[in-house]
């Protein structure tokens, strides 16, 4: 198994894979000497290089666990280097035009398939990576009709091992899904705490604004290229909340409880749900 | 000490007065016999009674934990009724002229100061209490120029010995602040969970959708009542946010993630220093 990236996501899998005994060896590429070591000390891979021939020599599963700029950058050089016959998939948040683009870089030899494990943490980095950060969640893969069988069926097969359950659905769609449950609300989580202008409310904050805001801690630079790649759909979802604020707006200044209350069940009982 | 209302803060006051032997004897006031039953049996209160002449007798502390509307409405029979010197207050979520008109009621025979214990949990009712609710937690105490020095220094003692940090600011502000980091977090928290107009997108939530919905699970008809009480400054805190929200359109449309992510650390910046 070769892992592309060493980080949070890519540490985690390494640790699960050793863990379940699932890889006869773990190989890290990075562009990082320092992190490489750190990773395979912390027991994410058994090998780390930043030569890809090395990284590649053997290996039957690819794995890109990089963000989706670097993941299109590189993706050429990688899926043209892999060996005939290997697997292939990648970790990224936003599928836009990547699975196409990749899938035809697989070409015949090569079984691609695109998956998303939903999990994560506002923490970055190998140090913060655990082998059951897969465990019980969900990992939705996305294929395209070019996409081969078997690759739909081996990648399904690794997430599955790592205790996941899998969904499959189209890039399109998999795209407004996420900037739906994923990343609109971190904008709106931030767009929460800078409405706070006086950092000296902040000492009042209870639990419900600490909850609230949580997510609005996470790295600004890989959020900013989340959110940059999934432009169409974020600002769907920012027209659907202008529309709907406009709507409790009138709720709230017709000054009647009854009004504000019908529209405040309807988010209760589905939160309850949740 | 006579407590009016005991349900979630009313039976948690109880619980931490008895806890730290700070009462001769709690007595609760409900209209409901079965739930003063049920504050007795889980040492909320000694005695519980739906009269209004036997809650008052001998009591030198009134606390009404009633919601803002029963508060005012009962309030003039309760001030006439309460022993001459008694200390009275309120734990209200949002005062409005409730102060103004509280101290009024009060006359120079009674000290009455209003205060909000900013603390709760999504659950309500004398079965969620606990006589921990208060501890470690900060109480905002909100003096108008009429409120007489002993009862502020009273009602500051009260949430003192209960492990309050106490702070004082003028009822208006107060309606600010609350408005700023309780009531519009908790509608913005109903509007995204309402966004996600498809429910079945609901099952692909990672924990990050879950903590910043979490406080919109809370009670619809004590919230409705909040929001109404404090529209002005929930007004203020919408047309803010639909501002913020258009920025952030402009930023996101630009598709240059410098822009987002400027945008992004300020608010992550915060965040972690919550």
């Amino acid at each position: 198994v070769t892992i592309v990236g060493v980080g949070l996501m890519g540490g985690s899998l390494g640790m699960a894979l050793k863990d379940k005994g699932l890889a006869k060896e773990v190989m890290g590429w990075g562009r990082n000497e320092g992190r490489l070591e750190a990773a395979r000390e912390l027991g994410a891979i058994d090998r780390g290089t930043r030569d890809r021939g090395e990284a590649l020599a053997g290996t039957d599963l690819l794995v890109f666990a990089t963000p989706i700029g670097v993941t299109s950058r590189i993706a050429p050089e990688w899926f043209a280097d892999a060996p005939p016959g290997c697997m292939i998939t990648d970790m990224v948040s936003v599928k836009g035009t990547l699975v196409d683009d990749l899938t035809a870089l697989a070409g015949p030899r090569r079984y691609y398939a695109s998956s998303h494990p939903l999990c994560g943490s506002e923490d970055t980095g190998v140090g913060a990576a655990r082998p059951d950060l897969f465990d019980g969640k969900l990992c939705l893969i996305t294929p395209v009709p070019k996409t081969k069988k078997p690759a739909i069926g081996g990648v399904q097969s690794l997430w599955q091992a790592l205790g996941m359950t899998v969904i499959s659905m189209a890039p399109t769609r998999h795209d407004q899904v996420v900037a739906a449950v994923s990343h609109f609300p971190l904008l709106l989580a931030s767009a929460l705490i800078n409405q706070i202008g006086d950092e000296k409310l902040l000492k009042f904050s209870g639990t419900g604004l600490l909850d609230t805001t949580r997510i609005a801690g996470s790295s600004p630079v890989m959020w900013a290229e989340i959110i940059t790649a999934n432009k169409k759909a974020v600002l769907g979802q920012l027209d659907g909340m202008m529309e709907t604020l406009m709507l409790v707006k009138q709720h709230v200044k017709s000054g009647d409880p009854a009004r504000i209350k019908g529209w405040l069940q309807r988010a209760s009982r589905r939160r309850r749900k949740m």
